[in-house]
Parts: structure tokens; sequence; C-alpha cells
């Protein structure tokens, strides 16, 4: 068996570049760090890689990281500037016994001396953004904005190793440095190919309190289908945030086991992702969450899709 | 009941500091922050604050973290350069909705801007160090030494609140960005006042691959004692780590309760730890690990005591 699967929308043309290469053989490593510069390359995702959101400054910081299944080796960059593919620094830094999470400038040098691909990751388009926000909030102190659509993934491959990985470009307006739960171990992603992995999205500054990437592959080691693992996590966390700050951020989680069986669990409206196994073609779901936080979903409608790209690449009106 | 228990010799002035403000019915915030500060201000103390040891680049490169188990908030630093007390600066940051993790320039934007004192965290006995060893290593690749002992706290005061608490100045000759467990959440500390506390020191590259942090807290929380889910956690993370990639690093982890009860455990030779409580003066202790991967400790004697502090303070042959 082999599969992936990713936060968002977003996410679907690089799975579907993954799974390629996972058909024939290829390794859980290739196919999600294949799978995920695709979206980092894509200028109109407006929170991972080029044509992410910049943070107050105008600045494009980038987070990502990546964790080998087999090994546990971890890799991770955060608030990094001006390189096009931040995952595969981080998988490349993943190969370190020591000093494999770097943060801004010195992750610069260490990408330069690897010979990574340095861009300006700032677009026109993104700069637009910046601009109409800052116009916006003319009268209040500039906040961080509530899009924050990290792409996280899991892929198991055919040998049965288990990756994960995550790329964001943050929280739009977010302060110089501010790191979230992307590029931190157990927070926003975990594999152990003993079984299986979990990604996160949402507010970092809460997902975090829960370690719950971390948690949803330890309840999965305690025999839990991924779906289950997910909604019990999940629905723990809203639970503890709430009762203790009166609301709990956005946090929406994806999970595979080494089986190729995998769930979700959101608490917010409008999550959706994306899926492909040896037994399934790529496919978008939304997820929809019950009272009793069960989360179901159901397949994106061609217009949902055909609408959804026309939001993203819609001209933007200052 | 109160309480505090801390990684390595070096916390105990803090420590002491620290029960006496909880004696008076101070918060276990006011209490960790100031015993932190205490190991982050004595200059011979090179792995913390004041005096810490430099990244290859010859700077001070600290990273801290702060957690209060009632609300679960988290503030941190990493890789700042030239603050006093960076412990400070994370407590700070855990009082922020978003944006309460900071690193490198960004995290010095906002101390600067909050006020908190700057200093030049790079010693003349550090820079000796510094100096002594680029010499000794001339013929090899600049390394990171193997000393990385990182004070890392856990606090619970008479009102039942529990804090967490870590700062380092992190791997000796590591590189520029280098981000080890320390500012980490669930790696190198986790607090939640419902169960208690976890806090780690060793090699952060590898403390994160286990969560192990968050782990002992989540095993307090189904019951275990904390030397029992010190102990658990430590030989299971050694044993997966060891299984999977030859061998280890140094992996030492120190927790209290919500009782007042207290353990750790190691998977090194000459740990050594602070601990007090109501119902106990201030302590230093070391840990023996038995072949069983169970921990002892005794009380460390008068004799090793002063050596300690004369080895610390002795001068350095270049």
């Amino acid at each position: 068996m082999w599969g992936m699967i990713a936060t968002w929308r977003m996410a679907v043309e690089g799975v579907t570049k993954g799974a390629e290469m996972l058909k024939e053989n290829g390794s859980a490593g290739d196919a999600i760090e294949t799978a995920i510069r695709e979206v980092e390359d894509f200028p109109y995702y407006k929170s991972v890689g080029y044509g992410g959101l910049p943070n107050e400054e105008m600045e494009v910081e980038l987070d990502a990281a990546f964790m080998d299944g087999d090994t546990l080796d971890i890799g991770a960059v955060a608030a990094i500037k001006d390189y096009a593919n931040p995952v595969s620094i981080a998988r490349r830094l993943s190969r370190e016994k020591v000093n494999s999470v770097l943060v801004g400038e010195g992750a610069e040098k260490f990408a330069h001396k690897e010979g990574f691909e340095r861009k300006n990751m700032l677009t026109d388009r993104a700069k637009a953004h910046y601009r109409k926000r800052v116009k916006e909030m003319k009268e209040e102190e500039l906040k961080p904005y509530s899009g924050h659509d990290t792409v996280g993934m899991v892929c198991l491959d055919s040998h049965g190793k288990v990756t994960a990985a995550t790329s964001t470009s943050g929280l739009f307006m977010k302060k110089k440095g501010r790191v979230g739960d992307s590029p931190i171990a157990g927070s926003g992603f975990y594999a152990d190919s003993k079984w299986g992995g979990a990604s996160a999205t949402g507010l970092g500054e809460d997902l975090m309190k829960g370690c719950i990437s971390y948690e949803i592959v330890r309840l999965m080691s305690e025999g839990m289908h991924p779906q289950e693992a997910c909604e019990t996590a999940v629905n723990k966390l809203d639970k503890e945030l709430t009762e203790r700050r009166g609301k709990a951020g956005d946090l929406s989680l994806i999970a595979m086991n080494n089986k190729g069986e995998w769930g979700v669990a959101t608490n917010i409206e409008g999550f959706s992702f994306a899926v492909v196994t040896e037994n399934q073609e790529p496919t978008v779901y939304l997820v929809t969450r019950g009272e009793d936080g069960r989360c179901t979903f159901e397949v994106a409608s061609q217009e949902w899709m055909e609408n959804y790209m026309k939001t993203r690449m819609a001209p933007i009106e200052e």
C-alpha cells in the first residue's frame, strides 16, 4: 500500500505528482518533497512559498519541516527569507545529526552554502494584498490576519516508510521572526513508520499547546484508526482551550497510518484536504463538523473546484 | 504544597531564591522566572545566559521558553543575541495570543521595543573557551561540542499553578541559527496545572524526536508517579533511538506533579539536579542509572559541591 494525505485543496496538484512517484515504488521522502515543492512554487497560493503573504515588515518569512518516520530524523527551517523551496532545505537538514533545525539568517547561510536556489519570494500580488490590508487597518494597529493555511502532508510508500512535511509563510502580518507550529516537531508534524504520521494547519500558537501531531500518532500506536485519532485529539484540545481560555484557535489535522488508512478532523467550517492511495485517485474533500465533534466529508464538486481557483486568481482591488 | 525541580547543580541558587517566593505564596510564574534569571546572570555557567558559550561564528545565541500550566500559554525565543534575560522575554511573549514564539532579529526587535535589558553576552572567558577549542580542532572541521547543559525547571505554587521554563546557549560551536529542544513546546518543556510539568536537557535534536516533556506530563495524567513517568519516557525514547539509529544522544528529564511529587531520569552518567519543596530544603542530587534503566540518586556531598564550583571558576589554559 502507498498513499498521501494533505491539508487544503491547494495540495492536490502536488499530491498527484507525488502519487506518480509512489506508484513506481518511489520513496516517501522524494514523493513528499516533490508534492510540497509543487505547492511552494504556485504563485497564487498566498500562504505557502512563492507568493506567500508577508510579515508586518513586508518580508516573506517561511517555515518548513520534514520528518523521516524510519529514523525519526527531523529537519526544519523557520523565518527563512528568499529561498525557493524551504521544504527541500528542511529535508537536507534532516540528514544532519546536530544543527538540524535552523532559523533566520543562520538558515539562509546554510542554504546558500548548500547551493539552494535563491528567489525573491515577494510577488507583486502579495504586495498588493499587503497594501490593501494596511489601508484597511489604517485606524487600528496592524494585526495578524486570520488566514493561515499551511500545507501539511503525510506520505506512506510501498516500502512502508512514513514521512511528514510542512511548508508555510505563516500568519499574514505576523511579527518579524514569528514561528508557528509548522516547523515544530510534534505540533505541526510527526511521523513514525511503525504507526503513521500526522500534520496540522490552523493557529500555530494554539496547535502547539497540545503537541497535537505527536498525540495523534501516539493514539494510532494504541490501535486507533486515523479518523478516530484525529477526532479524539482535536476535540480534546479544543475543549481544553475553550475551558481555560474562553476559545480555541483553528485546529485542523490530517493523518495516515502505515496501512494507508487515513483520517481528518477540524474545529472550523471550510476545511478541505486532498488524498490519494493505491486504491483511490487524487481527490479533494470538504469537511463538515457535526455538533458532536464528529467530522464527515464529501468530494468537492467540479463547481467548487473551479470557483476555488477563480477566487485565488481574481484581480486584487486596492 | 509548593515546590521546584530543575536540571543540573547550577540551578540550586535560583531554586533557593524561587523557594523564598513560593513560601510567601508567590506565583509559580514569578518564582520560575526569578530562579532562571539567577542562572542566566551567573557568568561562570557556560551553557546558559551571560557567559554562555558561542556558536561557530563566536556569537552567543540564546534560546528560552516559558509555559503557564493554567492557561497553556507558551512564550519562547530562539537564536536571540545580546539580551540579559531571555526567560523574561519568553514569559512576556507568553501573554500574547499570537506572535508568541519569536526567533533571531525579530525576537531582538520585540525585546528592544519592550525595553528589555541589552547586554553583550559574550564574556572574555567564553572567548577564551572558543579560541582554545578552535586551536584543538585545527585539523578537523569545527564540530559542536558535547556539552549542552540547559537549565530546565518545573514549579508548583501554593495556588496549584504549574509552570515550566528553560534557558540555554545551546551547543557550543553550533551553527548560526541552530535551535534545540529548549524553546520547543512539548520537547524541552511542558506544563499543565491539571497534572504537572516536565523539562529536558541533553541533545535537543534527539529529545525532540520523542516530544518527551509532553509525553511525561501525559503519563502523569494517566496516574503515573513523576519518577515512573520520567523513566518510562526516557527509556522508551532511548530504546527507539538506539534501535533505529545505532545510538541515542543525551536525554535527561525532570518532572514534578501538582502534588509536589517529583522524578528524574537520564540515559547518561553525571546528571545532577536541584529540588526544593514545602517539606524539603533546596538539595542537589547526583543521579546513577542502573542497568535496568532505573535511576537512583544521592545527595551531593559537600566535597562534590566545592569541587564543582572550583572547576567552573578555574582559569582556562589556552
